[in-house]
């Protein structure tokens, strides 16, 4: 039995998307997984009764009666609020009652929670986070999607570890090649610690590393004429081209609404949109901690924690958690 | 008389694109306005014998047999090559025989050379590239677009004033707002160089200081409920972020072509896909030094050269250059 804890209290519109997700996830699944759901036991009773049919024997309510909201500060929120739904659904795995966590709920919170409790492998300098970038190609991972907002260059050497492992793991990516995001693809470019990153990469066996790439290669997802699997990059320019590529396919697709609307409708369209479409990828990845914990968009629909919860699933049935400890302790792999 | 000087030598296809974009400037400009066009005078000559009809009276052919290549490096190219099109076209305004100058070439070296020809006002910490964003409202200026790689929180807050000065007198904004990038709206988000930033750009007077935006606000073209006229942040996530939207539109519009081409055709399209024409915006400006100096795409087609050259002359009309000494010469305006 393969057990994921979803934080049920998490999302905008939570409970009802996170009871409504798990229930097409059950769906799809095998019937060795079975889902936790976390929080208020009456609130997730009510989102199920609204939902349709459901595999009740596959689902199991954990009730935790506090709920961290989007403005608490996140240290503050774990240790003040302990029957939080993060707290408890990451204690679940800590005690190993389950094997993977999942949250829509505050980014911060979840962070540190899951730090706190489970811990980083040994090796690990920072968790981070990984954010699947739709391109014209394959989804292109991005590490770290928003974190850690000062790293040095080993963390970002770090990164490429963390992206590699999930790449091969979740994303079936076997050798996947790794690019470190500057503004130029000379080696003499970027800041200091890019500079230094792009040395130290170089030297790191165990990592397919294709060199300097630009934001422009992202979309393509595509670089120095290879397909493009992995970006390492800090915390602060992760987020704001992560934000920044969430908010322009939105005002993208609100524009053709707005001029030709017909035209979303129609059914090549759907190659195109897809491109923006975030739901199509669900969750965000913490990589580094001593277990599977998935981030999810606090605006997430019902289809996006479905898929927050396959992700889950994929990354328990490859053992990403092992993997990357395997990783880290091979210690040679980052020059010292 | 106005004169704007444009390297003829800079973009992949010089020097006809620049002939035919000064050939359509020509068209549209009062007769006051007269361009220089910088490079091998019998290739100029060559390519003004391609283009159709131009008023050859307002066109000045000045001489440079050398050439910056786009792999040179910038300050080698300068010192190597005093009869570039980027020195001499320069030159020309060190020694006021010109008021503006255009390049689609080397970037880098365009910028060295006009700090060293030019020089900055007085008060000026550094000079920082303007690059207009296409949003869902008006553009969005983004101050720096890729100059300067690393950043301190006064060379941000000096690229506020720049930004501010280009959008009133450019961009017909009166009181532009300016927003500083960062991954959070609250006052402790970010690194330590953008917090020391915000907290001096809320202590600076004379700009409209509306706090931290996010990446996500660039496209939509509002942040805190207003409109967002200037980003302030560092060249390296500034160039990051343009290069990386730069290439979603020509991603996003290639999808479109090859799923569902007649839809580039509707009519009402065009309003959507403006949102993704650099074409429209035709040159950034180099903002900072005594002098204007717009900067180009190297794939810049006739008609962002054209439009470029509009930039240039508005630029010119409204004493930008005048107006930023004018910013920076108020001691008190950034905090010391």
């Amino acid at each position: 039995m393969i057990r994921i804890a979803l934080d049920a209290m998490g999302s905008d519109k939570a409970p009802q998307v996170e009871v409504e997700g798990a229930a097409q996830a059950l769906k799809e699944l095998p019937a060795e997984f079975h889902l936790q759901l976390v929080g208020r036991t009456a609130d997730i009773d009510a989102a199920l009764s609204r939902v349709g049919e459901v595999d009740r024997s596959r689902i199991e309510i954990v009730d935790a009666p506090d709920v961290v909201g989007m403005g608490d500060k996140p240290l503050a929120a774990i240790r003040g609020k302990p029957r939080s739904s993060i707290a408890v659904g990451l204690g679940l795995q800590q005690k190993d009652k389950s094997d993977a966590f999942i949250s829509a709920g505050n980014t911060g919170a979840v962070m540190a929670a899951s730090t706190l409790l489970l811990r980083l492998h040994p090796g690990v300098q920072r968790a981070a986070i990984g954010a699947l970038f739709p391109s014209a190609g394959q989804p292109v991972l991005v590490v770290d999607g928003g974190a850690n907002i000062d790293c040095d260059a080993r963390e970002l050497v770090g990164f490429a570890h963390l992206g590699s492992v999930y790449a091969r793991d979740v994303l079936g990516r076997p050798n996947p090649t790794v690019g470190l995001l500057n503004i130029g693809e000379e080696d003499e470019k970027g800041n200091a610690v890019v500079k230094e990153a792009h040395q130290l990469l170089k030297q790191t066996s165990g990592i397919n590393y294709i060199g300097n790439i630009e934001g422009r290669d992202i979309p393509v997802g595509e670089a120095r004429g290879q397909r493009l699997d992995v970006v390492t990059c800090d915390g602060f320019v992760g987020n704001v081209v992560l934000k920044f590529y969430e908010s322009a396919g939105r005002v993208f697709v609100s524009l053709i609404k707005r001029e030709a609307p017909d035209v979303l409708q129609r059914p090549e369209m759907a190659n195109v949109l897809k491109v923006l479409d975030y739901a199509t990828y669900g969750g965000a990845p913490l990589l580094g901690v001593q277990g599977v914990v998935i981030i999810c968009h606090g605006a997430s629909p019902a289809q996006a924690i479905k898929n927050a919860i396959r992700v889950a699933v994929q990354a328990v049935r490859s053992h990403l958690s092992d993997d990357i400890a395997a990783e880290f302790a091979h210690d040679g792999k980052i020059p010292a």
